[in-house]
């Protein structure tokens, strides 16, 4: 398969910058069907289809400037340039330029802590290189390009549902925008613990997919999970979505129980929230919920069960991914 | 397949009691590699083969009394006669006599906490009822009855190592003790809740074996644990034997995570107590942990980190299985 580089040059014409600075900012998103392990290490192809939803005013804001030597601030501190992500940034950075670029980052969403801090950073920042460069790419091209720095950076250059479904044509592999507006529907955030989690996803998913007896059944459900996650977005079966989602989460943190080592990203608190979901759902209240590689819940549920929700969880940060109040885009600090 | 009663006549002379009353002991059995899932509901033949290690002074006496009608005490207390432990022991007791019996049990481990208690009552039953009818019979044909009451009960006759081994051929699905001595071992209990478990392990082991999309392969890994871990005792590789009990555990518990709807026994203390193992090995304190259904941990180490241990875990409950102590049994109050 083509190589990286090569793979950019196709994709869009590499060129010195247009303007001294752009900015772009990009919502996180959480996957209701998960994308855990790649095809291809190279260029990010998934083993399986994912779907998300973006978190609208979650996310990152990227900006960009020519500088004299590059540079990394994320929410107002400059990073080491021997850190991980100085080295993650610039490795990425120098994929489409030799110059030097001054990086001022801020994420609305706590870092690496499970929150897709990383799909909606590399996601703001192709837009932002976008703009510099005056690349005037498509949605799908930064989407790809997106994909070469996180993932799941590919569904998170837009606001609502985006599915990521092509796993095998590096040109076809791009988030795409489902047309559907779901006002009713709430995403509840669980916010438990927000430091670093202690195994990167990127490690974490490598890891599961060389270790874990149940990987490729899991695989096989998840193509299941995906179709089905699909159909109920469409018919807005929330029930059928919500239900899909949870147990492709469930199964996804079963196959990293059965790592060898395993696993474990919940923490104790995030037990007795996950018992707290099941008990309000067997009371009537119909609340899904869904994990990623960290400690904290994301809850699914719709707007008419907002105050037996939060009654249940006071520290619940709720999210309406389809409001239509616009986005202040108030830059970087 | 035969039919429990036929089974039975063929295994052991039903005839009238030879005295008035018996009781017997048997210890409860923690299994490294576990017993989920049946073969044959009928006569309890196991999807998997199984090895455990028997807990000593921690199980089950049972007296056994002809009456005027039946009864049942548990720890001196009485059971009402519609409750499910009074059906499930004389549903198994009328398979063997006509006679009214006065059953009193007395369990030196919590009762339904995923502590093996059915598995020493069932085989405490089934030994005292070889003496009250004077069977005579072999510990292998008591094992194949104690299995029938309850699958992992025929693991229980003995003190040791036993491999239940065979799962196709019902006279040959029995307990069979390893010759094997290891006085350096130890096994820790952390009980963090007593209470009886809300899902029963006879239940959640069929809604497993029905709804799991990883069943299946945990089976085929389970199948290889128990050569693994057969192997590992009888060399006393204690890592070889704790690394595959801990994934033998944690597999099966990620199995049950993936049903649909999830099994999780696990609580809060139990994810603390499974993360403090993981610091102890990190830091050089070789403990490896094995969980069954319900939210208590059991731990395996070697005597010389005892100290190290009871220092992280106050509440340990340390048990030496081969402890040459004699036992006392002090009958049933």
């Amino acid at each position: 398969m083509i190589d990286k580089k090569s793979y950019i040059n196709k994709l869009v014409q590499l060129k010195a910058p247009s303007v001294n600075n752009a900015s772009a900012y990009a919502p996180s998103n959480i996957a209701l069907c998960k994308y855990w392990g790649k095809k291809n290490l190279e260029l990010n192809l998934p083993t399986t289809p994912s779907l998300s939803i973006s978190l609208r005013d979650r996310g990152s804001h990227a900006k960009l400037s020519l500088a004299s030597q590059n540079l990394l601030s994320i929410n107002g501190v400059n990073a080491l340039s021997d850190s991980p992500s100085f080295k993650r940034t610039f490795d990425f950075v120098n994929l489409f330029t030799s110059e030097k670029l001054a990086v001022h980052s801020r994420n609305t969403i706590p870092t690496a802590a499970g929150l897709a801090s990383s799909a909606s950073y590399f996601a703001a920042l192709v837009m932002a290189l976008n703009k510099i460069f005056d690349w005037q790419a498509p949605i799908s091209t930064l989407s790809c390009l997106a994909r070469l720095g996180s993932g799941s950076a590919c569904r998170s250059l837009q606001h609502g549902f985006v599915k990521w479904f092509n796993c095998d044509d590096p040109w076809q592999s791009y988030g795409e925008l489902m047309d559907i507006q779901w006002e009713e529907l709430r995403i509840g955030l669980l916010i438990f613990d927000a430091k670093e989690k202690a195994i990167l996803s990127r490690q974490a998913m490598l890891h599961t997919q060389k270790t874990s007896p149940f990987y490729q059944t899991w695989c096989e459900n998840s193509r299941s999970d995906f179709v089905l996650l699909h159909k109920a977005i469409e018919q807005k079966n929330f029930t059928q979505m919500g239900e899909t989602a949870e147990y492709n989460a469930l199964s996804l943190h079963a196959v990293m129980l059965a790592a060898r080592p395993a696993i474990i990203y919940s923490q104790p608190t995030t037990l007795q929230a996950v018992s707290k979901v099941h008990e309000l759902r067997s009371a009537g209240v119909e609340v899904y919920l869904t994990q990623d590689a960290g400690p904290n819940l994301k809850l699914l549920f719709l707007k008419k069960d907002l105050n037996a929700i939060q009654a249940a969880f006071a520290e619940l940060e709720v999210i309406n991914p389809f409001s239509t109040v616009n986005l202040i885009d108030n830059g970087v600090s």
